[in-house]
Parts: structure tokens; sequence; C-alpha cells
């Protein structure tokens, strides 16, 4: 299944794309995709459902951020080898990582807002890994069980506020709109093998990020099992998995965003995301 | 006021508690003491009514973290001169900031796990800055205009996954059970100067922690102020303002803590804590 989120922020309704790529509102049957929509009894009843008996959503409604009501977004820092040596960067020996401000999340066509005072505002094509249900000391070959699906991250960064402006990360990964999250969220049962995903960012209609989730140093299940040791993943999490080479602050000279540029980025049957940045 | 939320984990309902110390329910008048009710509007709508007139709770039920659904929990590293000093760390130029996993949010008085792995869990008593109205690029002198009320905050840490275990503090802040927050919050209007309490914290007794907000490199005015340019503040967002001397990690040698320990710690006018640690 294909679940997402419609309608004007902080009114999504729940929904889901049909096979024939229409949405299909899911109101009356679950309050919202989110933790409890996720668990895996739940999802069992959704996938059940005939998506032709569900209304149908006319015209082209806004996109929410396809989980609603996220508890933690908890992101992996240098997670591909590529990426790492663009930002000279070493390869870290164990994941790395931060957390993003959950009122940093979007929707995956919304306005991105360039925030006041940066000159350093950078993207990052990620796969997203959804929690469905509580992951706490789980093992590596269990810790899949605990997924719902996958979904598309833009990790947007202000490279300054984040390296420039002492200590942790936080500061450069949380401001508004930096976590653009769709369109939709793909059951884990779609995706044959996340580790084998192409991934692509463009800006401005220009290939920049081209890369695939093959070259990751943490795969999916490593990361749900190494977070569960440090925290409690719960439904309705996600974990942003990291960024393949590619990025501004990689290139030489580094290149940033500016109001008025456009991003668009894709992963490989997860669907795509377009973004204008504007000035905040 | 001084509102609480009491009973069992996940089911709590809100409460305040009278001029005579007894918890009132304030379950007929609002559904959690969360961002909702925390909005100014709100706060002076249960400001107007006569605690004798609400329902009495009998006994002693467990108190729960004493603001609920909490979408952020910003926490603010080495912002007292001397805790800077005893780490070894310089005084930041600006804060430091970094998030704590909501997750770790329990009640004032609960078990706190060790986590598994775990050799140097340490305490840290902070003041706890409540927000009650969105703040966004707000200045220092209308900052507190966005606050709701202050409460207690063991910023429980663990050094090894902090410091030695690569990169950001997020990972050994983050661990379930290693946010107590409360007894209860305590509305800015009985605070006369947030810059002026008096804060302590014992271990099995003996006084580890005695301190003031005085010595703050940054106040909460500032706090406030300073993280709204990075991202936006909710109501429901908590800040945890840093910690003064006398943490584990500052003691010649290091000493930290084991299962059967307690911590006892409180801040002048905003209540007490106190949790026992356990293997987790």
């Amino acid at each position: 299944m294909k679940l997402l989120r419609y309608g004007a922020p902080g009114e999504e309704k729940p929904g889901l794309l049909d096979a024939e790529g229409r949405i299909r509102s899911l109101a009356g049957q679950v309050p919202d995709i989110d933790g409890a929509t996720l668990a895996p009894a739940a999802l069992a009843k959704l996938a059940a459902l005939d998506p032709a008996s569900l209304p149908l959503v006319e015209g082209s409604p806004r996109l929410g951020p396809c989980v609603g009501q996220v508890g933690k977004l908890v992101c992996v820092g240098l997670n591909y080898s590529d990426h790492a040596a663009e930002t000279g960067a070493e390869i870290p020996a164990e994941p790395i990582l931060f957390m993003k401000a959950t009122s940093a999340i979007c929707g995956p066509n919304d306005d991105v807002e360039i925030p006041r005072g940066s000159t350093k505002t950078d993207w990052e094509v990620e796969l997203g890994i959804v929690i469905g249900s509580p992951a706490k000391y789980v093992s590596e070959a269990e810790a899949l069980d605990h997924v719902a699906g996958y979904c598309v991250v833009n990790d947007v960064s202000e490279r300054e506020f984040q390296i420039e402006r002492l200590g942790q990360w936080t500061k450069g990964k949380s401001c508004d709109t930096f976590g653009p999250m769709g369109p939709w969220m793909v059951t884990k049962d779609e995706i044959a093998d996340p580790q084998k995903l192409g991934m692509w960012l463009e800006v401005n209609g220009r290939k920049m990020q081209n890369g695939s989730t093959a070259t990751m140093i943490f795969g999916a299940a490593y990361l749900v099992s190494y977070i569960s040791q440090f925290m409690s993943l719960q439904p309705g999490d996600v974990i942003s998995t990291g960024t393949p080479p590619g990025v501004g602050l990689g290139m030489k000279p580094p290149s940033y965003l500016k109001a008025g540029d456009v991003v668009s980025l894709g992963i490989e049957g997860l669907g795509e995301q377009r973004q204008r940045f504007v000035q905040g």
C-alpha cells in the first residue's frame, strides 16, 4: 500500500494511492496515518480493503507529510561512504545519530523556508524508515519486523548552523520545513530489498545526487537494531538514514540554495518530491 | 498554578495542586496538560476556577510527567560556567543545543532505567521552560511572553554513549526514562525571577549539586529567543536549560550511578523529584 495524507497543513486526512494513481479516502477507516494506524494489525485491516470501495478524492489536493504525529525523527549522519569522503569526514566506525525537530516536518511538495541569516542551505535525499511497532534492544535479525514501511525524506540542512555555530548538528537540521516527507509511505511488502533502491536529487533540473541505498554503510536492519539499544523506537517514529554523495557542501567550491531554486528528488518505488525554496 | 498529571503511565489525567498540597482533578475541564491547555487563554480559564470546586483526588497516585504530548525537548549544554569548567570544556560563545527524544520523558518519581551496557549513567538537575504559545524569530524582550511556566527536569545522561560513541550527544541523552519531568509545571506568574532559583541534587542522601539559576550563562529569555532563530517553538515544547556543577562526570575520579541508587533533586518553588535507579 501507498499511504498518504492530503489536505491543508494541520488538517490532513488519511488516504491511499490506488493502482491507477488516484487518491482514495481512508477518512472513514482510520483517524490518521499515525502510530496507531501503522501497527501490524491495523495495517493488515487496511490491506484487506478493496480500494475501489473507498471514496475517490477529486482534484489534486496538497499532500501533507505521509506520517502524522511523528514522535521522533532520528537521523543518521555520514552513512554513505562516498558522502563521508566528499565532506572530508572519516568513515564512521558506528552510526552517527542526531535528532531533527518534528516541527521541521512538512509535505513533500511544500515550499521550504531558507531561514533568516542562512547562507548555506543544502539538500540531502534520504531513505526514511517508518516504525510500526515498539522496538527496544532488538536484534538485527528481528529489526525489520518493527518496520511499517519506507518513504522519501529531504534532510534539508543549514551548514553554517550545523557546523560553525558550536556543537551539535541539531541547530542546522531543525528549521521549520527542513523535513519534507513523502509523497507516501510505502508498506514494506512492496519493497523487496531496501538496500537496492536507486535515489536521485536535482536542483533546477540539474542532477546533483545519483546514488543507491546499496552503498549505505549501515543498512536499515542494522540501524533499527542499533538505535533501539540507545532509545526505544515507537510506532510513527521515522529514521532518516543518511544521504549519498552530491550535496552542496561537497562541491568545489560549495554551492547552496537560494530563494527561487527548485529541488526535485525521488527514490525508486517510493515516489518523488518537488520543493520551491523561499526566503523565510 | 501548579499543574500536574496523575495516574498510570500513558493514562494520566490532568490535575492541579491546591493551596493545601492536595491534588484536584481537572479531568472535567481539559483533556490533558498539553500544548492546547498551556495556551495563554486556556491557562487563564483554569486560573479563574476555584480549586475547592474541583474534585479532590484521594490517596497518593503516581505522578506522570507534568506536561503531556511534548512535541520536542530541546536541551542546552554547558550552560553554567562552573559546570563547563568541571567537565574541562570552554565557556561556550553561544548556546549549545541538543535534542533529547521525547520517548525518554517519564514521571518525576518513576524508576530510571540504567541502559544495558551502561557504565556511566549520570545526573543533571535542570530548570525546564515550558512553552505556551508559538515562538519563531522572537526577540529576547518578548521571549517570556511565549512561556507558560517552569518545571524540574533531571537530564539523565550516559557519558560513554554521549561522548565516546561517536558524534552527537543525543545517543547518551535519549534512553527511556532519562527525562523525569515534574512534579508539576508552575505557571510563570508564581515565579518572580527564573534567574534566582536555588537548585540541588542528592545521591543516596549526599548533596552533589547545590547551585542557582543565577549562574546560568544564557538565561531563560535569551534561550527562548535564541532557539526560535533556528526552529519554531510550539506550545507544549520544553527547553531544559543546563545543569550547575556537581555531576558525576566532573568528580575526581568520576562517579556514576548503579542499580539501587536513589537520586533526589529539586528547584526552589518548583518542587522535588525522587528516582530509584534500576537495571534496564
